[in-house]
């Protein structure tokens, strides 16, 4: 006989007290662990002595930590986390009656805060640990926008100056991205700019130019290296901000709980790899330990599939080459998606950590084209009310198929998915769905290859 | 002896069971009741009939009852809100220790969906009402676009045609809401159009006008009326709408009453007056029933004071003069906010209910400069987090003042706001205080008299 099931509400809220306290850093619990981190020039290891040079001592430790599985979030950060989470764990009731499915769709729903995505979980314990050391501020890029506003939100906060390279053509074409930005004080350069060296060479060499994200972020890290009291801090990819993120698997496996749901299909977009590392993060150990028999897919556009169509092997991290090497995912750091992909995840790799397991068999990917994106994205906004970013959107279509599956089998699964967040900076790219305008255009095998040719080579 | 006192979160949510199941209707309980609406060319009372032209039936007996103090809200609208209410009360923590006053700050916010604003909780019951009176659609006008967008999710949810008329100038100015009211499904037409009659003679006299807001009610109007299976929706201003909007009160009264908290002073903006009706109106039913003791301030612009310096008399609700004659404080149906003006709250009058209870002398008003106005949204941002709509941001501007002058007093006040917004899409004014460049033109006694003449003659 089973117990009287509680009725599950639209939203799961913990209280306060139920929020965690501290990060799951998922490495230790791995039993192939990533590969290392290698010095781009030597292709030695990187000590934590080495990545302080860029990053800020206690970030470069938890970057190269794959041993202690909890580090408690130090109380300064759990108080901002106060201020925006914990996010609720929706239940799609809407959506799957609009579906038909017997399915049981739940999303965890990181847009309700001013960054509009989960970004800002890991820009505050990054601008926590630069104030802690006593820095002046820090350097980041951005493309978009979204990492950007959120690192401008937690330097506001704790009182730090906050340096942006926005890519000069997003700089010019996001103007209100930009502003949001100022708003919380930070400084705002177009990318290549004439502060630095390398933007002072890239500008000589191509006039004109609306530049890059490998171009920002070379910018970024030479202000960083070259100004006192300044370190280089970055959104996604490394092993630290997969950490920071596992608020959003902690919170989530804590809602379910309180409502004994234990998830069959675990999804989640994957462009860097921190949302979907962090969302996945308890529950991948208790399936490396055996105790969850549940399916993890990352969601892929197909005009950037890392996952689906790269090589697991050493590769850069930025166009620029200066940052370390990582073994992951990658279509080759020369990769650049095509000019029509509307949709987000444009990175060419993938976390090491999310490479490895991958590698392992853990999880599974798939990738969409962007016009069945954006599809499932209005059919989200128009049932469930939120209007998604096109990068959440990816989870989102994978998740109403999986629930069409589910009516077809008759299968009450319960489905969980990450919804990132929201597309309100993002309408140019809905503005071209609307109009009937986008085109997918297929990425050729030869594109591929021509990527992949930028691979360092390696003994 | 006192009680021991919870510890206040962040964030006080309540559950869904504690949700309220109906709206209060403030009229009920008020000695000096609203004054009729009236027959712009009789000048004698609108019945239900006359109104039902105009609007869906259940709404117009909704707009003349003052007498029925609590109706219920229907479970499709229950259902609806579950989706992105309860909103929080939150504890501003953070902005309290920033000033450093001894009173205590809460706000409610509304933001939290992808309208952006509190106008979703009357669009939902509207769209419901023409849903269950079997209407194919309904019309409306949106200036800014809040109002459409929170409309248009309301009619993909009730799949419900949604034609909105959206001030030309603003349809050019701000793509990107159109594109948000666009992915709902609502056809969204440049007013002056072509479509209408009143639209053509517009077009005809003022060639290349961008259009107002005057303009575009006209325009929908017309639509409405002369569509079989349509009726006109308003997103303010209407009692009706105050009604639907009770529930930001009422959730506030009962997240207040969770922690045994009392208010001191309840502040809201005032624009149409939909928020600020919405948000007091269980306080000011205490207040009238001398069961609180509590201060409550409406915030205008100054350069749109319709209570600070306007006249309490019948007025046209609209610039086309097609809509009945209300009583209100006005500025002259004929006002038009200076062009340098970018906060929000044009509305050339303020709700009937909220001008009796101001000419009772039950509220009290004040106005602010835009330039502080953003100085406050900018200070709030910068430690709450949340990036506010400039109308919200004239409650915050208020809410700091009285809190500073606590700091002065050493008084512990409970200070409760409506924060009804984000403002996402308002970056242009943001840009304009981020650059120095937005200058307050103050508004002259010469500019009010010529307005007020606009007024109707009445007997």
């Amino acid at each position: 006989m089973s117990a009287q099931k509680k009725e599950i509400p639209y939203k799961i809220y913990l209280t306060e007290e139920e929020m965690p306290k501290a990060w799951y850093n998922l490495r230790a619990d791995m039993k192939n662990k990533p590969a290392p981190l290698l010095n781009p020039a030597t292709h030695e290891k990187m000590s934590v002595d080495d990545l302080s040079h860029v990053f800020c001592r206690e970030l470069a430790e938890q970057e190269l930590d794959d041993k202690t599985p909890y580090i408690p979030i130090p109380e300064e950060i759990q108080k901002f986390y106060k201020m925006y989470r914990p996010s609720p764990l929706v239940r799609a009731y809407c959506l799957e009656e609009k579906l038909g499915t017997p399915a049981h769709i739940y999303y965890k729903f990181e847009g309700n805060n001013t960054s509009g995505s989960h970004k800002l979980n890991s820009a505050i314990a990054q601008a926590y640990y630069a104030k802690k050391q006593g820095l002046k501020g820090v350097t980041t890029e951005t493309g978009a926008g979204q990492w950007g506003t959120a690192l401008s939100m937690a330097c506001a906060y704790f009182g730090l100056d906050c340096k942006v390279y926005m890519v000069k053509v997003s700089y010019e074409q996001k103007p209100f991205r930009r502003e949001v930005m100022r708003t919380y004080g930070a400084s705002v350069t177009p990318s290549p700019s004439m502060e630095t060296e390398i933007g002072k060479k890239i500008n000589a060499e191509f006039p004109g130019t609306g530049g890059s994200l490998g171009c920002a972020i070379s910018e970024a890290v030479e202000k960083a290296t070259t100004t006192e009291g300044y370190r280089y801090v970055l959104g996604s990819v490394l092993a630290q901000v997969l950490l920071h993120q596992s608020i959003i698997g902690l919170e989530t496996e804590a809602a379910l709980k309180k409502y004994d749901i234990v998830p069959d299909v675990i999804i989640g977009c994957a462009g860097g790899g921190s949302n979907l590392g962090g969302l996945i993060s308890p529950f991948m150990r208790d399936k490396i330990q055996g105790k969850l028999n549940c399916r993890i897919v990352a969601v892929e556009p197909d005009s950037c599939p890392s996952f689906t169509r790269g090589v697991y092997a050493y590769d850069y991290c930025d166009t620029g080459m200066v940052c370390p090497l990582a073994k992951m995912y990658t279509l080759g750091s020369g990769f650049m998606p095509s000019g029509t992909h509307a949709g987000g995840l444009r990175y060419h790799g993938m976390s090491s950590v999310l490479s490895q397991l991958y590698d392992d068999g853990l999880m599974e990917a798939r990738s969409y084209k962007q016009t069945d994106v954006f599809a499932a994205a209005e059919e989200f906004a128009r049932c469930e009310g939120i209007l998604p970013a096109p990068e959440s959107s990816h989870a989102i279509r994978a998740a109403i198929d999986e629930a069409l599956k589910c009516k077809e089998t008759g299968e009450a699964k319960n489905i969980v998915f990450g919804l990132t967040g929201t597309g309100y900076f993002d309408m140019y790219a809905y503005e071209k769905f609307n109009n009937g305008t986008m085109v997918d255009v297929p990425l050729t095998d030869e594109d591929i290859k021509k990527s992949l040719a930028t691979l360092p080579k390696m003994d």
